[in-house]
């Protein structure tokens, strides 16, 4: 009985169905997973639990959780110290992550792509098969494009694709990652898998799987990887480190000295955008022009960049396919916002996504509302906090006096947006005699909720509002 | 044990196993829906429920039905009353309509698009700042297309956006309405969801929600909704109309003005198919004539379209993407068939769609097979009900004495069909040895099988068919 | 009671719960099928059910190995013997076919195509409505293209094109057959399903379906199919053929005179790959020089075409939507590969495609390693057996004494795959400072790492291995 119940743990993808003989072993296992979404009530999310390792961690909000796992993404908090490195990794799904603080350079491997980033004088005049030796001579490194990240970025990856990430900066380097496992790219189970090229997990799996995780060398036998890698067993071994207890962010020891362009100045906010890499050499054989350069972030913190501006209100900036190519193949896009004290992002619902809303700073009142019309969520969100925001729900953002400024990661490439107040806004697409008629309200009144409200995505938040905040604080 | 059960009539979105424990409480919930299909035994479908408002009603199929939720649809018959309104209204799901009776005038929210139906003269040399107050003296309304709809008409609406429908004739407006829930475009689960932006439906949810429903903005603080709007309190609850017990169809008033092209004169086929709308303003931004300006209609019941057509035996016409590009993005098509009496539509199945066949008017009998060659269907199906054909399976349609007209939603763009007997059939592509051997018959009988019927499509059915009829008519 | 049991055999597409009531009844019922992929043990497979026919049969791997259902797959044999046809057949699912051996003709139904191949003098000036009478005096048969099929070819078919397969040859004719039910064509559940427009399954379906399989007109009225058809009763009837005990392959009497071009020689490589049919009539429609002529197989055994070649270590072949086009359409691909004695598939891991790999010829011992880091297969694999290997799992393949022979079929039309040794692995993309930092090894040693391996894909594998062979056969 007691094997029955950790199988009913184990299998967390599909409905459970509780009952008087098993109800005691079943209990903490959600039943409302599978198909059917109960997504009646809303809460702000915190992350659930943490993986640390020698140079920083990994916070992971439950993915188990209904709504996360009906939007069918998992969510992270990545947090590398200074002069931490977040070793090799990748997933059977796409990822999409913002910078929330702090700057570093990062690498993702692309089968197939040349080794574009050398260091010294390249190698000339020598044959292919000497290359190994000779290169030890003639070169200290040569390694894939290395791009600088900071704070306000948006980095795309495509599934399968190992990254890793190295902190140049004098804070903590604040990633938040969304895994979107519900993509046509991920053939596996609605389980989130990491796959760890280097480092482990050595308090055991994250995410109810408690055998220790290491590495993916280690699940080889020792002898095939020396020889695959012509090394000796005792080399191989030590990629296989099972004694590491470190982690998946280990500690730089000394300078981290890899090849890469210098960092331009932040003004250059044009030219950062798209980086072209040093100069290629004559020997490449121009895949560096496709994928192998493919652009995968962009920063979309700078002003400059604003979608919607409004002085004293507040500025919205989006990243989709049309901004950023990649992510047409991953389907996923990102919408960055600012909002001053005293506004309001006015009510609207997302058409064809889900969204998930991360607070990076401030704190802001949020309602959502769900398809029969019911609130589902009025709650104070703050700094580090996560709202799910299913397709076609409506909600509206409010500030009182604190900013509030957050990224919202969201489930397609071309995400679109329906408001339901302002110049763009549905409401005002309609009729006057199809809002008399319905509300019924008359010709005049119709009017001024058509015409009323000129603004578009932002406007002031005047009276009554700090009232209500503490109420809902109280409550 | 009664909040178990609760909670297992609320999860019907997976496989639901039942025991003895809890058998009594389980009883009445589907146990195949999930990934298996039992496709075994078909059935003619009925509504099961009827949603009734001030001028018209809902009827919906249970969406639980095996046939129906394996489809991946919600299928429903919206039923507008003379003067009638039915409330704007979206779906998560993409939607395709075809109107069974009557006439009226519907617009489709397109966010971001311009308001470009105006009456009066258009605002000149304003200050877009100023265009609230002056819109009130410049002209009486603008609002976003309006489109003439009438028997016979194709509807696509994407999923997210929001649609209303006025009956402008003499007589019921009766449209058959398919949400394809399975479809690449719902990000919830496989409940069909229907979100409002006005109306309610004050005898609670259809599909199994007994919790009244009310319109999206019912949920939102009415202080909120008074500063997005910028209207007073008292008119934001007004929006809310939590007391309104109309549903979500209403009746108008006095007469609908809305703007909207004069309608032309039915027999004008060619050019009904496109209208223009008219002509725009030099202020338009251009995106009218992409997105904006998408034809989402298609009427594909005048006999001047047919893609199929015998003289006295009837004629089928399609719509998919080539012929009406939206489809291409909801990946749904449709059929229209009228069959006269006597003649059969030969035999056939869908290669890459299910087929959720709509009988318009008369009757018919209707054979299905499945993939184990069994019957699993044999009825007369009369006006009103519906059958589902799912991928693969083998059916034939065979009037009687009456015609017999049809609607058919397929669940692909460009839905493709596979006949089993005559010109372009099947047989008929397979050489005389392999005919010979599969059915161990001579060549010349292979050579009847493949040669015999020179038709497509349609054929005429001579004798026997009477007594076959009434056989099953008493069975 | 029974039938509850009935009921839960029958349903197993989705997670079942076990309990201490029904615990005895629903033994045998994978728990693991649904949403979450139990991938901790994978295991080398073989097929578990046999169908016989009067001349071959066909092996099935059981679709609900939990393997096998992750990967989303169903996997069969076809053994045809001297003489067989294999009768029309199709599938609501894409397949992607291997020639293991032997040779044959085959011919795919295109619906609404020309019957492009003709015997004898073509009809001239003879009206449409004689066709059929005329038919059978001016020529002989007419049908649609009719190919010749050989070792090494693959093979790949729509969803619901009937195809059928006679062997010319003087040997068994095998071909290995994936179906891929996760497939976006697919719209039916997660089962395979057969349609056979001709021959039967005397015994009882394969996979769990105890009832007779007939072919699809015998569930029509026998009176509904004569009208069709335009024959009469009696033949109607024969084309149902329910006591026909010969299953789906049938051995043919006498000579095959089936229309074709005659075969060309074997070395003529490059031009077999692209037969273009016989000259066409005036009388075509172009639809055949696009989807009717639509290339579907491509020989992938020849040396000459290999991707990778290595002599005295072995070659490795793709073809993928680049090189067969149909493959962007039903988004699949193949990988052929030989690996010769004493050498080494380098390790790897599939970026984006689950790998279904079958042994043809020899043996080899392969690891797979998980996301956990942890060896989940470390199997000697032989001729006729099959390995499942998940998206993201790396994995090594070694060959001994032997030859290594293999065909994988990936679901993905553009498979990725990421190499962990070599001159394009994932270990040579990332900086020096970040191999050192990782595994916590000398500068020295992470440039071993990286640069000692040169080749790519395949190496030689010396020494250690023959006893590490011996320890896992006796194992």
């Amino acid at each position: 009985m007691v094997k029955l119940a950790h199988l009913l743990v184990a299998t967390f993808g599909a409905l459970l169905v509780l009952n008087g003989c098993l109800a005691r072993q079943s209990l903490g296992v959600p039943p409302q997973i599978g198909n059917a979404c109960n997504l009646d009530n809303l809460d702000v999310l915190q992350p659930t639990e943490t993986i640390k390792s020698e140079a920083g961690r990994v916070e992971y909000w439950d993915h188990n959780n209904p709504q996360i796992r009906c939007a069918g993404v998992s969510v992270s908090r990545l947090i590398i110290e200074q002069g931490g490195l977040y070793l090799p990794t990748f997933f059977s799904s796409p990822k999409i992550s913002y910078v929330v603080q702090g700057m570093g350079i990062s690498g993702r491997v692309v089968p197939g792509c040349a080794e574009t980033f050398m260091d010294s004088q390249p190698m000339q005049g020598q044959q292919q098969g000497q290359q190994g030796q000779q290169g030890q001579q003639g070169f200290r490194d040569m390694h894939q494009k290395v791009e600088h990240v900071r704070h306000g970025d948006v980095i795309a990856i495509t599934a399968g694709s190992s990254h890793w990430i190295y902190n140049t900066g004098d804070q903590p380097l604040v990633i938040i990652c969304l895994l979107d496992i519900a993509n046509y790219q991920n053939q596996l189970d609605r389980n989130p898998r990491t796959f760890r090229l280097a480092g482990n997990n050595p308090q055991g799996g994250s995410q109810q799987q408690q055998q220790q995780q290491q590495n993916m060398l280690s699940g080889f036998d020792p002898q095939v990887l020396a020889q695959a890698l012509k090394i000796d067993v005792r080399l191989a071994q030590e990629l296989q480190n099972q004694q590491d207890s470190r982690g998946n962010i280990v500690r730089v020891k000394g300078p981290f000295q890899v090849v890469r362009p210098p960092l331009r100045q932040p003004y250059e906010s044009e030219q950062w955008r798209h980086p072209r890499g040093p100069p290629q050499s004559p020997q490449d054989n121009g895949l560096e022009e496709t994928i192998c350069s493919m652009r995968t972030h962009e920063n979309i913190d700078d002003p400059a960049r604003a979608d919607v501006y409004k002085p004293n209100l507040g500025r919205v900036t989006s990243v989709n396919s049309y901004t950023l190519p990649i992510l047409q193949y991953i389907r996923l896009s990102a919408t960055r916002g600012i909002l001053q004290g005293n506004a309001m992002v006015l009510p609207k619902y997302n058409m064809n996504a889900n969204e998930i809303l991360y607070c990076t700073q401030g704190q802001a009142r949020i309602q959502v509302v769900n398809d029969n019309g019911q609130n589902v969520l009025d709650q104070q969100v703050q700094k580090g906090q996560l709202v799910v925001i299913p397709q076609g729900f409506a909600y509206v953002v409010q500030s009182h006096q604190n900013n509030f400024e957050w990224i919202s990661f969201k489930t397609n490439a071309n995400a679109m947006v329906s408001t339901l107040a302002g110049r763009t806004s549905a409401l005002r697409a309609l009729p006057l005699e199809v809002l008399t008629n319905a509300f019924q309200i008359s010709l005049e009144e119709a009017r001024r909720i058509k015409f009323n409200t000129l603004e578009t995505t932002l406007t002031r938040a005047r009276g009554g509002q700090p009232q209500l905040i503490e109420e809902i604080v109280e409550a």
